[in-house]
C-alpha cells in the first residue's frame, strides 16, 4: 500500500518515499536531541508555541490551527468530526484518504483522472461533485502524478460549498508553494488545508503535521477528535525549528527542480512514458512491463510499484527525486536493466 | 482538566502528574538520541519489532497487540471501532474516557463510587451494567483514588460479556502488577487492556502506549481506526528498551511503596483525610478547604485540584508520590501552610 518498506527489503537507495532529498537539517536533529531532556514532561496540551508559530506564518488565527501526529492523524480526525456519508476522491491518488474514509465508514466515490490528459485534474471533475457527495479530498500536488491543479479550478470546487480537504503535504517542495490555498482560507469556511513536515523536512520518523481550517468552529470539532497530547515534545521542537527555516526550503526547491528535470529527461531517453511533474517525485510507465521493481531490488534500489493504485495498472512506477549522485545511480542501473549490460 | 500544566505556572516541584519518581532511565534517553539519526526513515508501518516484544512479554499473539501514540489515542480508537451507544464509567475516574466517549458521540453513564468505602469499587457496581450499556471502562488502579479492584470483581464484570476496557497505565508501578488482567485475556475476547510507558518509564513527552485485545478480530478493527505510522521511530526504540528493563520497574515499585507510606502518614498527621492508595499517587481531602493549590503554587509546588472530577468536590487533591527529598519538601511546605510558619 505504501512505499518505504525498507524493513522487509535489503535496500541501499530508497526511491519509493518522496521526502526532501536534502535530508533533515542538522538544526532539527539538534533540537530533538535537546528535547530528549524534556521527555519527562508532558507536552503542552494546547501546543501554544507551535500553533502560534503556524498561525503567524500563514496570517491566520490560532483557533483555526490544528496540529497532528502526522497528516495521517489529521485526515482521520477531520473525517471523524464530519462523518461524511460519501467522500469524493480522485484516482490515482494517495491511498491514505481511503484508509481514513474506511475508518469512519464513509462510502468512497472515485473520479478517474484521464490518462490522455496525463492524469491532470480538469474542469470535468466538478460534475462529479453531485448532491450525495459530502466531502472532496484533493492532493495538491497530486500523488503519485505530481501535477498541481489550477487555482481557478480549486476555487470552483471550493465554491460548491462542499467540505474540501486539500492535502498540501508536498507543496513546500514545489515552485508553486506561494500559490497555496492556505493563504485564501479566510474566504472559505468549508476548506481545510492539511500539511506535514514529514516530506518537506525529511522527518517521516517523527510524525508531525498541521492543518489550517477555514472555519474556527469546525476546527474546534476536529480538535475534539484528536487524542489529547497528540504530539511529542520532540515533534513540537522540530516543528518550531522547521517553521523558522525558510532558506532550507528555498534551496530544496531549486535542487529538486533541477534534479526532476534531469530524471525526467533520462527516463524519457530510456523509453519510458514520463508524466510531467511539479513535485519531488515522478510517475512513469514501462509499456513492456518487465518487472522493473524486482530487478531494481536486486540492485538494492527500491521504487514504488504503482499497480495497486486505483486508476493505474501494471507498469506504472513512481520514483522520488533524490540527490544527484543517487539519481545517477538509478539511471545507471536502469540502463543496465534496459540494455542488459 | 489535567495535571501537569507547567506551561502556564512557574513550578519547581510538579506533584500534579503521576509519573515514575525515578524519572526516565538513561538507557531510554540514549536509545532516543540514537534514533534521532533515523528520523529520515518512515517507521515500520507494522511496528513488528515492538509488537513482537509486547506479545512475547505477555504470552499473547502479535495479532492481539496494538500500539498507540499514547494510551489516549488507543482509548479513542477502541471507541471509534466499536461506536458504543452508552459507556459506563466510574466517578471519580480519569477524564480521558469521557473525552474519548464525546469524540464518538457516545452517551456516558456514571457510577458514583462511594465516599464511605473510600471510593473503592464494590460488588454493587455490577448492577449498573444494564442492558443499554455497551462498554465499561475501568482504571486499574483507579485514578485519582489509587485503589485496585479485586480480581474476582473484574472477572465478574468481564463475565457479563460487555466490552470491558481496562486502563492499566499505572499498574506496573504497583505491587499488584503480576495480577494484571493482561495475563488472562485468552479467556476473555470482550476485554481490552490498555497500557502506556508514559507513567512507568516517565516519558510523557514521548507518547507511547499499547493495548492487548482478547479478540484478534476486534484488534484488527481497532487497528483500522488508528492512523498509519502512529508511532515515531523514537517512541518505538524507547518502547523496546523499556520492555527489556524489568529491574527498573522492580526498583521503582519498592521506592514508591515506601514513599507512599511516608506521604500518607504525614498527610494524615497534618489532619487530611487520606484515601488508601496502592498506586504512585494519593488522593486526600482538606475539609476546611483553604485553597491549598494556590498556596502551594506560591511556593512553586503544583498539586492536582480534583474538584473538577465528577464525584469529588472542593477540597479534594491528588499528589504524585515523588522522590524522598521532594516529598519532604512538600510536607514541609504543607506544614508551613497549616501552622502559618
Amino acid at each position: 500500500m505504501h512505499g518505504g518498506d525498507i524493513y522487509r527489503n535489503d535496500i541501499k537507495y530508497d526511491f519509493s518515499v518522496n521526502i526532501n532529498p536534502l535530508g533533515c537539517p542538522e538544526k532539527l536533529k539538534e533540537a530533538m536531541i535537546k528535547a530528549v531532556e524534556r521527555v519527562e514532561e508532558y507536552p503542552d496540551i494546547r501546543y501554544e508555541r507551535l500553533k502560534n508559530a503556524i498561525a503567524g506564518k500563514y496570517s491566520t488565527d490560532v483557533e483555526n490551527v490544528l496540529v497532528g501526529n502526522g497528516a495521517s492523524e489529521l485526515f482521520m480526525a477531520v473525517l471523524e468530526a464530519v462523518r461524511p456519508g460519501k467522500v469524493l476522491l480522485t484516482a490515482p491518488s494517495f491511498s491514505g484518504y481511503e484508509y481514513a474514509a474506511n475508518a469512519v465508514g464513509a462510502e468512497v466515490k472515485r473520479y478517474f483522472l484521464k490518462d490522455k490528459l496525463n492524469f491532470r485534474l480538469d474542469e470535468d471533475f466538478s460534475e462529479s461533485i453531485t448532491d450525495d457527495v459530502d466531502c472532496v479530498i484533493l492532493a495538491i500536488p497530486n500523488n503519485p502524478t505530481g501535477d498541481i491543479a489550477d487555482t481557478g479550478l480549486i476555487e470552483k470546487i471550493a465554491d460548491t460549498g462542499k467540505l474540501l480537504i486539500l492535502d498540501e503535504c508536498f507543496i513546500s517542495l514545489t515552485e508553486k508553494s506561494e500559490n497555496s490555498f492556505i493563504f485564501r482560507l479566510r474566504n472559505y469556511n468549508n476548506v481545510i488545508v492539511v500539511r506535514s513536515f514529514t516530506k518537506s523536512f525529511a522527518i517521516p520518523g517523527v510524525r508531525l503535521g498541521y492543518a489550517v481550517c477555514g472555519d474556527e468552529v469546525l476546527a474546534r470539532r476536529i480538535g475534539g477528535c484528536l487524542p489529547e497530547w497528540n504530539l511529542s515534545v520532540l515533534a513540537e521542537e522540530a516543528g518550531l525549528e522547521a517553521l523558522a527555516d525558510e532558506g532550507f526550503l528555498k534551496d530544496s526547491r531549486k535542487i529538486i527542480a533541477a534534479e526532476r528535470e534531469f530524471l525526467s529527461f533520462e527516463l524519457s531517453e530510456l523509453g519510458f512514458r514520463v508524466i510531467p511533474s511539479e513535485a519531488d517525485y515522478i510517475l512513469f510507465y514501462e509499456k513492456s512491463n518487465t518487472g522493473l521493481k524486482d530487478k531494481l531490488i536486486e540492485k538494492k534500489i527500491l521504487i514504488r510499484d504503482c499497480s495497486d493504485y486505483y486508476g493505474l495498472e501494471n507498469g506504472w512506477y513512481r520514483i522520488a527525486v533524490k540527490k544527484h549522485e543517487d539519481n545517477i545511480e538509478l539511471i545507471k542501473r536502469l540502463k543496465e536493466i534496459r540494455y542488459g549490460t
